[in-house]
């Protein structure tokens, strides 16, 4: 099956990917920071119930407790955005996985129930319309922790209401050298929502990929904040159009996409964080037509997307089923990147 | 007709020429720094009487006012090594050219002749031999400034004697990069040679090319001297290529000819003093068999040659006839290079 990853979604050339998120708790049971290791058994097999009922047709669950899961595995898991890296901190805790892995379902992470649903490219809706199916048949299978003032009621008061957290991944490096960034950043915060880093708070900006999420879960519905969230992301996407065009009228950064190109076909030893940089330059030559027509149709976003799931370095590792100094991994990613390229 | 530096001479992964120049002046003129007008139009006359005997078959020689030259070729042909930086600040100085630019004869620079001539790779003997040669005709026909106890009488003392200065270039990267050039060029000094930088004596070293001469010529034959600086290249050239096999052990060092080689295909600006960085790791590449057959047939030492002929920056300027910006020159620079390969 193909993973959701291998699709080129909408505005691909600057939406990496878009993500929902619905954070459930059920009654009955104490938050999962203070289940007893009974309750927390008691709690998984309820839920893994209430999860076999969930249809995705071929595309369909699998689960797995992340104490059966490799060092490697998780945190290739983690890279993937699958999981988050708390996740893996508590061995009893589980994952419910599609096969595309679209659809992942955490088990008694920070709350009871985290229903992530990942689309490619800008698709906020498709995405919140699958994890509401999900919420839907969950809803009707478990007792779910709801306040008719507060909405869902969850571990973390910043996610109490509506339990959702939509996010895009957007690739903003035009922006992001016009210095247009700090000031964004500002009014963004104002309309309710946050950019960080590629892997959430407090993390680093690879490749120029911003996260864009919705703060506010109290006083607004999941529509009408995946909607605000959608339109100020199209917004962005002129911005960056808009700047992207400045940026390549430059011989400099034109140079600079085909040296990106040249080493990322010829370089024997490649980083995953200078991946990230190579990737980001030339993902901006195919956007705005800078490369040559024979170079582009080597190197599309199907494959750049692709190429994304499979060069981190657990990943790489759990590939290879072994550990791997950082010189191998830098190797076979660098072998692997001129593979697919 | 092929130029001198379009042909591929011996240990050329090494040893991209060899040099010959005699230094001559003649007696009944003072030196030329303190010549009249009228003698040094009086000498040119009677040197180019001279030059004209000297008998080159299809490779005959041209003449050349240096005031007839523009900027551009001037410095194109200091580029080139066909002549001198000194040599061009006399507007009434003048250059006899064979056709492959491989003898180039200067008169009135600081002597009243410097008969010159470049070979590929290591050859300082056949182009001994032609200096000779010439060097005969002009002293069947020339009445050269000569004394018994010190031999050839020169402007500058240290060219008394033979008046001889023979030279290789070398490419030499791996002792460079083991630090083995300082110790060396200690033993080097010792045994009557000099190594210096890319264009001689306090000149950047380009490229890790560097330029061997012999710095005796009193008490010794032309023979002896060039037979000295052979065969003291030759132990240099074994000790580069074992220091090569030690160098491309290295994981890293191959990944840097590898992204020199993308680069060099695909960079869009490129200023000399990188291409001479780029080369050099290529030039690398090629003789340890590192870079693939498929790269080898298209980066040939032949194009290489030839490139370094073409991409000084006064040449790209007398080529494109007109004087152009750092950022022109490079972009045109890249571009020949990207034809060439």
């Amino acid at each position: 099956m193909t993973k959701w990853f291998e699709t080129v979604g909408n505005y691909s050339d600057i939406v990496i990917s878009s993500r929902i998120r619905l954070a459930r708790n059920l009654v009955n049971y104490p938050f999962c920071s203070r289940l007893t290791e009974e309750q927390e058994k008691q709690l998984k097999t309820e839920i893994k119930n209430a999860l076999e009922k969930i249809n995705l047709g071929d595309n369909g669950l699998t689960f797995t407790e992340v104490g059966q899961l490799s060092e490697n595995e998780g945190l290739s898991m983690v890279e993937n955005h699958i999981v988050s890296p708390d996740f893996l901190q508590n061995k009893n805790a589980m994952l419910a996985l599609s096969k595309d892995d679209s659809v992942s379902i955490m088990v008694n992470e920070e709350d009871h129930l985290r229903i992530q649903v990942l689309a490619s490219g800008l698709d906020l809706e498709s995405a919140l319309e699958t994890a509401n199916k999900i919420d839907d048949v969950l809803d009707e299978n478990l007792n779910y922790a709801f306040d008719d003032q507060l909405g869902f009621l969850t571990a973390c008061p910043s996610n109490l209401g509506t339990g959702l957290r939509a996010s895009v991944m957007l690739h903003i490096p035009a922006l992001e050298k016009a210095g247009a960034l700090n000031k964004m950043s500002g009014t963004i915060s104002k309309l309710g929502l946050t950019l960080r880093g590629t892997y959430g708070e407090g993390t680093k900006v690879l490749g120029s990929i911003y996260q864009l999420s919705n703060q506010i879960t109290l006083g607004i519905s999941e529509e009408q904040a995946v909607k605000n969230l959608h339109e100020i992301t199209v917004q962005i996407i002129e911005k960056e159009k808009e700047a992207r065009k400045a940026l390549v009228k430059s011989e400099k950064f034109v140079d600079q996409i085909y040296r990106c190109y040249g080493i990322l076909k010829y370089a024997k030893m490649i980083s995953s964080e200078e991946f990230f940089d190579l990737m980001s330059y030339i993902k901006v030559g195919i956007s705005e037509e800078i490369l040559t027509p024979e170079i582009a149709e080597q190197v599309t976003t199907q494959k750049l997307n692709y190429l994304l799931s499979q060069v981190g370095s657990a990943t790489i590792c759990q590939n290879a089923k072994q550990d791997l100094s950082p010189e191998q991994r830098d190797s076979i990613r660098a072998k692997i990147i001129q593979e697919i390229l």
